[in-house]
């Protein structure tokens, strides 16, 4: 993998988990949430094929979460959310856009719902911390917001239900998708959510003190040996195979969830208020001007370092945001954000990379083979 | 340099001057405000020597802007500064902590009075944008708030002068410290301001279209060939050295300013209102309990990924923020957040690191040879 090398600082930090992580063959790092998280181990190819067969521990610390506590919590928590909270209830977690007030994206978390007045936010990578501090300042309100301790352990792949029960018991069998749970581990009981950011299946184990972090990845790893249990990590072929976006490259303060396809997640014809609800209500009305797409490029791009410029009957038309190369697609899949005449499925655009320039068909998002 | 690569994408952007800094031998990348920043080139110790002869380009476009317009613009930038910005005049950069409602530090930026009703905060490592916008929101202010394309190259170095005045005219040397000014380059006027995250003095040029950024770096470097130009970044060692503290390292939203010894950059005894007033004013009457010092440590320390432990007359007594060898104090300095019973200038305490406890002296800052 090219690139240069990070270093780990108090500003960067690693996680509970880095330890093996690194051990287990880390190919590369990002940051998030000013944190490392992994990109790769063999290769994306390689880690990809894996985490559709077997199944994989995935260092996903980097969801940091947001706490709301407080009298005031629920209010908070439905005020920053296009999907509508005001009914939500323990045990659960909803993905939803937040918006500011011209309904442009300041992240994409899961919310769960841990009691009436107490809210954790698992965040894409955005300090929307200081989006929360700051409503409550502006408006008064009663609540306390802080970043715990906690430190996401995702279990992904088909064999993750085999490998969770094993460690935390058969019932994790029974969780539904988007519910959680908490189950026994060394004497403390874990916050296990079936969720994570793959189409794979799987859990994520909200591990909520960070000296148990080796312990907790040690007794998954030594339970899964004979699962073939690997170090894994958010695949960029897999998530853009699966239609999921990611907040900073797929999505911005200059996109609103409209645009970026999220409108089934927003809770538009509620009664309840929410920051940047009569931005998209009047943008629903009026119509979007650009949506973001699929698209399928006649060229192998491995990965983008930035957007690539998208033209569309002789013109600019928008830009490619995320880009890979699948091996089971056999093709290039990409999202753009598209002028809207030039994002209907089937259209045909131009997409500018490494000097050339490669047609492109427009599809659905998520791809179908 | 040890550690493992990074890559680009849009979420960890590259600069309008990545492709030279990348030309110029760059060592090791960290991510700052969602942005690449190198971290050394030859070695923290040779760029540190070479900083203090001669002159260097830094790429610190990360240092991003906030920039805050209309008609409550000022008053939402007093409100969120501890710096009294209420008098503040274009053409000055005032360094100012940023403090929740409990005061603790939620950015250190160097804020510019471009206008009556415009302001830039350029920012240390933290979305300081969504603690304005969430404020702006709350309280129902007429603002505008944005991040403008602004990508800053520092110019850092004693021959600092010598190598604006060649590429931006003499004017550029009667500018005093943390004054800025517009200066002719390729027929536009650019920002150019006497400041910069060294001691060495020099400039911050604020780039304001990234697409000049190479023609700017081309232009510095071919002008500063005799006075041996390097490509540079902020330096570990020099900073340290010279008392310059980092946010989300040295200081987080669990500091005060009081604590980090900022106090003189707080404007408490004015009239006017800030976020974070009431619970700083509580904390300088009852006084701080821990207080950010300096360390000579009896260890030679290259730099650390995580706080380091320190205890004093036995017990636990707070931890290591920053640390370096500085090979011209011949002595690993470093920074601390200490009980105020161990804070004292000569105290001597214990710290932690690579599995042996070293002595350290207590002193002030910014360190004295």
């Amino acid at each position: 993998m090219a690139g240069f090398p990070i270093l780990r600082s108090r500003r960067v930090r690693g996680t509970p988990y880095s330890e093996r992580v690194e051990a287990a063959g880390l190919g590369g790092y990002t940051v998030y949430n000013h944190m490392l998280v992994a990109t790769a181990f063999r290769s994306m190819e390689e880690d990809c094929a894996h985490l559709k067969q077997h199944v994989q521990l995935w260092d996903v610390a980097c969801e940091r979460q947001l706490e709301i506590t407080g009298p005031d919590a629920r209010r908070l928590a439905v005020l920053m959310s296009a999907r509508d909270l005001s009914g939500a209830e323990p045990g659960r977690c909803y993905y939803t856009p937040v918006t500011d007030a011209n309904g442009g994206m300041l992240n994409d978390p899961v919310a769960l719902c841990l009691g009436e007045d107490r809210f954790w936010f698992s965040l894409a990578d955005s300090d929307l911390l200081f989006w929360a501090l700051g409503l409550a300042e502006g408006l008064g309100l009663n609540v306390r917001i802080c970043e715990p301790d906690v430190s996401p352990l995702g279990i992904q792949g088909p064999k993750s239900d085999e490998l969770a029960s094993r460690v935390f018991g058969d019932g994790v069998r029974a969780l539904k998708f988007f519910r959680f749970g908490y189950f026994p581990f060394r004497g403390r009981e874990l916050l296990v959510a079936r969720s994570g950011w793959s189409h794979q299946g799987g859990f994520e184990v909200y591990l909520d003190d960070g000296s148990l972090g080796l312990e907790l990845w040690d007794a998954l790893w030594e339970a899964g040996r004979d699962l073939e249990v690997r170090a894994g990590c958010p695949n960029l072929i897999e998530r853009i195979e699966s239609g999921l976006l990611s907040y900073g490259n797929d999505m911005t303060r200059e996109d609103t969830p409209l645009e970026c396809g999220l409108e089934r997640f927003c809770g538009l014809d509620s009664d309840r208020e929410f920051v940047g609800k009569s931005a998209l209500l009047r943008q629903r009305e009026e119509g979007v001007k650009r949506r973001l797409t699929g698209l399928r490029v006649d060229a192998r791009i491995a990965s983008i370092s930035a957007t690539l410029p998208c033209r569309f009957g002789g013109a600019a038309a928008g830009y490619v945001t995320s880009a890979a190369y699948s091996p089971d697609f056999g093709a290039t899949l990409a999202f753009a954000m598209l002028d809207i005449a030039a994002a209907a499925p089937g259209a045909e655009v131009e997409v500018e990379h490494d000097g050339v320039v490669s047609e492109a068909l427009v599809c659905a998002i998520p791809f179908e083979k």
